[in-house]
């Protein structure tokens, strides 16, 4: 199990099938600084245009279609003093008429305290001089290769991941990929030093991280979707327009890995999930929503 | 402010202009027991047929058209020792093939215990012997008289509440309607022992409850949907299919919320629904769905 | 079978169990004055404030709970020289962007020449100075009391019909809906001069009509949606949000109806279905949507 | 302008950017045959797998980002003497409950003589014994590569084309795409001898197909969306879900196509459109729905 230090010197706005540009065992760690959503690095320099541009594709030795990329996000350092959000609620998210006088496209800066783990409005706007909020760390973009030589664009999801802007994917998550090529081809980016749910101003606080993963193949798992965990739960995720889409999808993914991984039938599973599912909210602003159906551990069956 | 104890002898599976069966001043706090989503009374005896057979309409001296319903859910204790839910998650909340060979209308019991405050099946299913659930109480199915001599089934929802299925509608939430009618009519029923996010079987644990509410009239607040109040967060409430939809309502209504009743410009309000916006699922089984939009507390501007 | 002429002094903005204001025998025809979509009179009096106030209800004779109400729209006669539009496409037709800068709630006025049967923007739009529409009448909203008690905004449509906007409910058109109640209570109202598909400004010419209809029950039917017949086609209508959801009850009630009343098997109706059906959409502007399923009547077997 | 053939010797189960197959000169014609939908030839041979393998891509000359593709659909002859067709109604299009018991993936045979014109089950199903339907041919798959290096499968639908199984793609219709690559790279496939609105049971009538097409550049079109035109209409295309999006962007397209090629003020194309767009439904089948918005040519300002 070694720890990589991988330094991306190209990007890529979608999530395809493209030359490695980093190789690992499975079982091994990377560090890598990503860009923000904009491609600025660290320093403020633009290393490529948005949207979200992605290190990698970085190739993990031994996997193959059918078995599941394994994701520990292990740490998520920011390395920049400022991160940026736009200013209006989407036009999707409200009745649009409640935003037509909102600039829709203007951004603000906020100020990141890396020493007290907080973020600030910079200048504070009117009303919010109390608003400082404490960094919640999470990866807005990430993911595999898709099937089939399929490529998908970071400014969307699908079942392969990508631009799903969900709250749960910081420090100390799991998360599993359904591999579709050799080698999977991971990806990832866009990294937000806070974000409400759904991303419903457009953005996350968007800045440049360090980020450190673990990166291991389970072989034959045969995923449809993104799937992950928590210190205390599991969780299924759909990526898909409408919402009402994505949550079918989340919830029959999450009603297979009941009946299959955890051995319950389906009446058993309908019971469970019936009593005590919970449904968070990822990205509703791009053109695939993102819906998160999870389950206590303390409510699941011994494996 | 007086506790009146009021026993329904007619129930209704509409919410409309209906008279009055109760009368309150505001501020007056009401007991009451209701049916169950069948019409099943403590006694296990079908007092009316279903869906959801509303208490009420209570009538609150004073409440006019523009002015919210202050409910506070003060106390739902259990009165009866069985519930009961079905077996089967409902075919639109995952993909329906997955579901093709489940009976879908059957139902099972729960046996409530009310000294422990637990429910379990009755008898066990394999897999789920460890299954003993805290109660966790809601009301299903409450809301006033809509505008303009509309009714609507109590198997839906709309701007004037109804069957919204949230899970934060328990004892100790503060809930406020928009009154539509004179005495604002209000009605309630439907109670749930434990639900799941969503009520994705069609049911949570079904059963009847003594309920306690305190019903005061807010002058004037010109409500256009619900909106609620726990210990550390304010919401709003959307209901309307797809999903989308109930969240977009829900959005402007905290959006119009912060702006009108907080002071915060719409910039402000933007940016702090933004990054610190929060969203729960309420029923998505109905022909309406339900969204919950929510801000913490601790984040709000002083009023 | 006696022609009526019913001299409405009373309108409704809900469909719902309300006194019946005329009665007739069923196969009787009535004919009846309807006021525009905000209740202008053909002497353009205000009679009532909108939405689409509704005629009625008139009692059909003999119509119980189960049987539908056959409607035939033998006649519709414009009587006043102008209506009116709205000058902006709905922001929910379309990309909010691309309307912002349009006055979303501004009508313009157009004359009708009921002599040549057109009607024409007064004064013109620029462009739009060849822009002479020949007048197709139609129906904008009509229907019956919906179960239970229920009542719903004539702004709005269900299973018992309502603000449906199909250019198809017009002269020579025949519509079927399910009765609920005694006597079926049916309204009607809100009659356009020309509507495109969707009526995606919001409105259609709305002007004031004299309408001729003939209505007769149909023992036992036990409809669940509008149907209609034109010269050529049949038609099942599905109301609902999103148009997904209207598409699917439409498609289910076809089904149902190919089932039931021209004895096809499942799968002889799916391979009719599959290469013959055609959709039309009605209104995608209010908060449900209507969609029209529709079935050449060369591929129908024999009933 | 010249006439090829292009005989294919592999096909494509994406749209993408991918090494050109052919090279034509803007204006000229090609004359290609197609596969079936599972990838079986005129002599039914599986030559690829499904879904929907694409003959291409075609480069065609000077053709350059910004630019539109224009591809005339000037003849399709079946080459095939069967075509199959799935047996049951999808389970998205209905209430899933009306096909729970029929076998969703099983297909049936469909004779098509082409002399007469004409397709027939093979062997009839009682009650459709009448059931002869006149061809009426049409390509289901076709499209541009699109933007960013993205890929997209067969199975679906994007602002590049694709999957979109349009009544209105036949012999006769224009259609322009969106040109996002160098040359274009023009794939076609996935033709049917005759199809229902919709694609409701998951086909057309499934065959081989030659297909001969003219491929013009226009220069700098700057298009975002499909638009077509037939004999008396000009149309846009939207593909999204749920069909409420897939409408708005077709509606959005029109608009904006009004607006800018065809001279109307915002306000003009409002009312022009409002009074008499009329819509068609593509393909409500797959992952994204296809939404037609149509203008009779004879409203239409002179250009």
């Amino acid at each position: 199990m070694t720890t990589h230090r991988f330094v991306a010197t190209e990007w890529h706005n979608v999530l395809g099938t493209r030359p490695a540009a980093f190789t690992v065992a499975s079982g091994d760690t990377v560090i890598t600084e990503t860009l923000d959503a904009w491609g600025f690095d660290k320093d403020a320099v633009q290393r490529q245009p948005g949207p979200n541009p992605m290190n990698g594709p970085i190739f993990i030795e031994g996997a193959a279609p059918g078995d599941a990329l394994k994701v520990e996000i292990l740490r998520m350092t920011p390395n920049r003093a400022t991160g940026w959000t736009r200013s209006s609620l989407a036009g999707n998210v409200v009745d649009p008429e409640s935003v037509r006088d909102l600039p829709s496209r203007e951004t603000v800066t906020w100020s990141i305290d890396r020493q007290a783990g907080t973020a600030q409005l910079q200048p504070p706007v009117k009303g919010l001089e109390h608003f400082v909020l404490p960094l919640e760390p999470m990866i807005g973009c990430f993911g595999v290769a898709p099937s089939m030589g399929q490529a998908f664009s970071t400014a969307t999801s699908a079942e392969n991941g990508g631009n799903m802007d969900y709250r749960g994917f910081g420090p100390g998550a799991t998360v599993w990929f359904p591999v579709a090529v050799e080698g999977a081809l991971f990806f990832l980016g866009d990294c937000h030093a806070v974000q409400g749910d759904g991303e419903i101003v457009g953005t996350g606080i968007e800045t440049s991280y360090e980020v450190e993963v673990r990166l291991t193949v389970e072989k034959g798992r045969k995923l449809v979707w993104p799937r992950g965990e928590s210190a205390t739960e599991i969780f299924s995720v759909g990526n898909a327009r409408p919402l009402d889409q994505a949550l079918q999808h989340a919830t029959s993914d999450m009603f297979n890995w009941l009946c299959t991984e955890y051995g319950l039938s389906k009446t058993a599973a309908s019971h469970l999930m019936g009593q005590v599912v919970r449904y968070e909210v990822g990205n509703v602003y791009d053109p695939a929503y993102t819906m998160v159906c999870k389950i206590p551990k303390q409510w699941l069956p011994t494996k």
